[in-house]
């Protein structure tokens, strides 16, 4: 290494190049352990959390590391929460009283809720300490397709961005070529960044003006052969107006987002192999699903919960402390005697509203058709995006993801019943796959999350990370809040995860503190 | 759909859209079929083809389904070529003498040669039809790193790409703002090109300068987390001159290649399970192996095929017809009677050299200290490029690919012997991951292909696709050549696969012809 540590470390400084940071990105955890107790005589706290989602269950296994005694009271039939995943014979049940069975085959399954974890987020961790195995979410996939409906067919992802970054390249070498940006660049810089531009855009030399004409990263109408095959590169090439109007260009920072670029995982066999880990650890007695929650009462030294259990009886659980761990607006329904402060800091957040529908298909058309395994085709229609499955690749029958959508379009699905939603997805997508998208549909389930019974909404927004989002990031009293909503990674099952943890923590140190 | 059929189709048209053109690209191939025979009263030839690489297989699996009488002749004492999956137990004898005996555990493979597939590739529908399973391979990574030697620390992709994406979208919105490319656009244009920048390079507004100041797509010091945890934005942010002078962008190109764009997959267990299912179709008992052939005559009405077998005796087989599916510098060492002018065209194309190692760790400390779950790492090291594994994620040991180089780096690997190439290849390793790099290696097999019997090159290259290259695409007498060599996808397996249906092809319709 040449020119010193000094000028070395100044370089990497500047460069903002940190591994050893980067590497220790992760928040600090340090899980209860059971010595807490055993060693210094105390004893461990009861327990009662609040919902089997995500957050309520990482709560419950952390805590029961150290033995704290939990126990889990969820108002539905299953652990997950919104980490669901959707199997042949499964029950969908909506609020407006529509009723679906999933007919999906054996070995389909549908995850009506997260779908993917980036490589950064402690979601990984879990998986690995849970033993639950992971493979590729294919969340970008240069092979599908970007449509918009002024234009009037697909693209590919791969062709979109050939065209795009090689006009940007003529563009940016000619200016720069010009002493259009002198006042910016040294001879040196333009003459690296017009090298960068080359082959970032695949453009010609100086002497052909730094022209963009067309790049074998377009893709290929005749696929290179053997013998005298050399394939023959997509064209013709549209002209920059025409690529600039078509809009394709706007999609392109979702893959480098950072919760989004690839790699993307997800667990083998369906997104509910997380909570079904989680609860395998914590113990199935310690859960009593079918139990919803009443009424939380603060008490002068603990907490009572009333519940409805799954015959319908009132009940009530004492503990020493409580970990609310449901959505907020379920939360603000529901009987309490926390203050109005903490009432109206529930009711602060904004609910939005998302919906899928799973398509089983007979045939892998989309594999054995158009060479895509896997990926996301983006739209300007009103189902948003097709997700192409990620498991299953070269087998028999596939699910495709035919809307993941947001808000007024979510809401505008979720107003439909089932069949006419299946029908309104496959009405947009023909326009993308032709008539096979219809004709080779074996059956759907459809899932939109404002209708979900006891969650009654995808996700939350806070109008503010102030004020109320603060409060509940405090005990009530002996009672906690957890959950996604309470993180800065709402809507990921690491946001859940990581306000679980913070919640762990303070609740142990309050314990160790008044033992 | 607004504007008319007429207009979309031209809108279409301009645009290079041609989805049901993309669909068909692959090249065509009718495969023999049993009835050509049974139903015409023919007799099925028999068939000698040299060497059970992939074109080899391919050929003998496709032959075989009308019937064709076929044998291989294999010098190896196993069958795939360069398809070669290294395991726990395996020797790797080079022509120096030197030799290793693998030491991985149990669930390790090394594919020391091909290592991944488009998903464009007819490989892809050989693996469908063989019923070998497929997964990611994991060719890009946001999460892993680019090291040049004069920066002195590895930046990871996402930040590189950060960077260069951002600093190029501020000097085109500032050139095309300024005016200094009207000649090319118009107002609209100009509007849209700056609306796509703000996206692409997630730069400021006119206001601001269209400034780069950095953006989460950049990762962070610490990770957005729960309550009051927003997380801490990677920086600071190089300058402009800084990022062009690091040189990161010359890798990007990578990614949008046709060949090795993202998606790219894999066999489950290893890339051997594709020659090992070609054999099982074929039957054990058409493949000789260790049966290494040393002269081929071509006779008035066959041709003779001399080998030495497993024992050492010199043997004849006589057949129809033959595929010398070996690589061309092997076969212009093998006696022949083809004629001179088939003998300068073996030995036209340039042998290229590569090597590999696989470097098996107690720990995947990628995952665990890195964030980095598969991918590559790109450098200006002799090591050329890390490989982490697409396979096992979050189990407890796997197998790093420590270098993957070609030409002069590769000789200069070959050269030495297997623990010189491992302390090489640590030592540059440990530039970019630490001391752990060598403190938690466990085993390493390495592979030199020019020094591997039998094949002694990874691939070759031609002068150009005249002369040799035709003549060789034709038959001689009753010899046929086959393999990536004569496609125009060397070094890849769908080369091979390709070049065997061609030949194929081409053979049956000339047995159809005569008989």
């Amino acid at each position: 290494m040449s020119g010193g540590a000094g000028a070395l470390l100044a370089t990497m400084g500047a460069l903002g190049l940190a591994p050893s940071a980067e590497a220790s990105a992760k928040g600090a955890f340090a899980p209860p352990q059971p010595t807490d107790f055993s060693l210094t005589g105390r004893s461990a706290n009861r327990v009662v959390i609040l919902g089997a989602g995500i957050a309520g269950l990482a709560t419950a296994y952390e805590l029961g590391k150290a033995g704290y005694d939990c126990t889990i009271l969820e108002a539905l039939d299953r652990v997950g929460g919104r980490n669901w995943t959707i199997r042949g014979g499964d029950r969908v049940l909506e609020l407006n009283h529509s009723f679906q069975v999933a007919k999906f085959s054996d070995g389909i399954y549908f995850n009506a809720g997260p779908t993917r974890l980036a490589q950064w987020m402690v979601t990984m961790d879990y998986c690995r300490e849970l033993g639950v195995d992971l493979e590729i979410f294919t969340n970008s996939n240069a092979q599908a397709y970007i449509y918009h409906q002024h234009v009037g067919a697909p693209v590919r992802w791969r062709t979109a961005k050939a065209d795009m970054y090689g006009y940007v390249a003529e563009l940016l070498s000619r200016a720069t070529d010009a002493g259009a940006l002198d006042a910016a660049l040294t001879a040196q810089d333009k003459e690296r960044l017009i090298a960068f531009l080359s082959s970032f855009g695949a453009v010609g030399n100086k002497a052909s003006g730094f022209r963009y004409t067309g790049t074998p990263r377009r893709g290929y109408s005749v696929n290179p052969g053997a013998g005298d095959q050399p394939g023959t590169v997509l064209g013709p090439v549209p002209s920059l107006s025409e690529v600039l109007a078509s809009g394709v260009g706007q999609w392109f920072e979702f893959e480098h987002g950072y919760e989004q670029a690839m790699l993307m995982f997800h667990p083998v066999g369906g997104m509910d192999m997380i909570p079904r880990a989680f609860a395998a650890r914590i113990g199935p007695e310690r859960i009593l699903l079918r139990s919803k929650v009443t009424k939380i009462t603060n008490l002068q030294d603990g907490v009572e919960v009333e519940y409805r259990d799954h015959y319908g009886t009132t009940r009530k659980i004492s503990a020493d402390l409580c970990v609310a761990a449901m959505p907020p607006h379920i939360l603000a329904k529901t009987a309490h005697n926390l203050g109005a402060e903490v009432q109206a800091a529930l009711a602060t957040p904004t609910v939005v509203n998302a919906g899928k529908i799973g398509l089983e298909y007979n045939r892998r058309w989309w594999e054995l058709d158009e060479d895509i395994y896997g990926g996301i085709t983006a739209t300007d229609l009103d189902l948003t995006q097709i997700l192409y499955p990620s498991y299953g690749y070269g087998s028999a029958r596939g699910l495709v993801v035919g809307y993941y959508n947001f808000d007024a379009q979510a809401n505008a699905y979720a107003a439909l019943t089932s069949p006419e939603r299946e029908r309104r997805a496959i009405e947009q997508g023909i326009k993308i796959h032709g008539a096979k998208y219809r004709d080779e549909l074996a059956t759907s389930v459809s899932v939109a999350w404002n209708l979900q019974p006891n969650i009654e909404g995808a996700w939350v927004s806070w109008p503010s990370r102030q004020g109320a989002y603060q409060l509940l990031n405090k005990p009530a009293g002996h009672v906690y809040f957890a959950g996604d909503w309470l993180s800065h990674m709402i809507a990921w099952q690491s946001g859940a995860l990581e306000s679980a943890r913070k919640v762990v923590m303070g609740l142990h140190q309050r314990v160790m503190n008044a033992n």
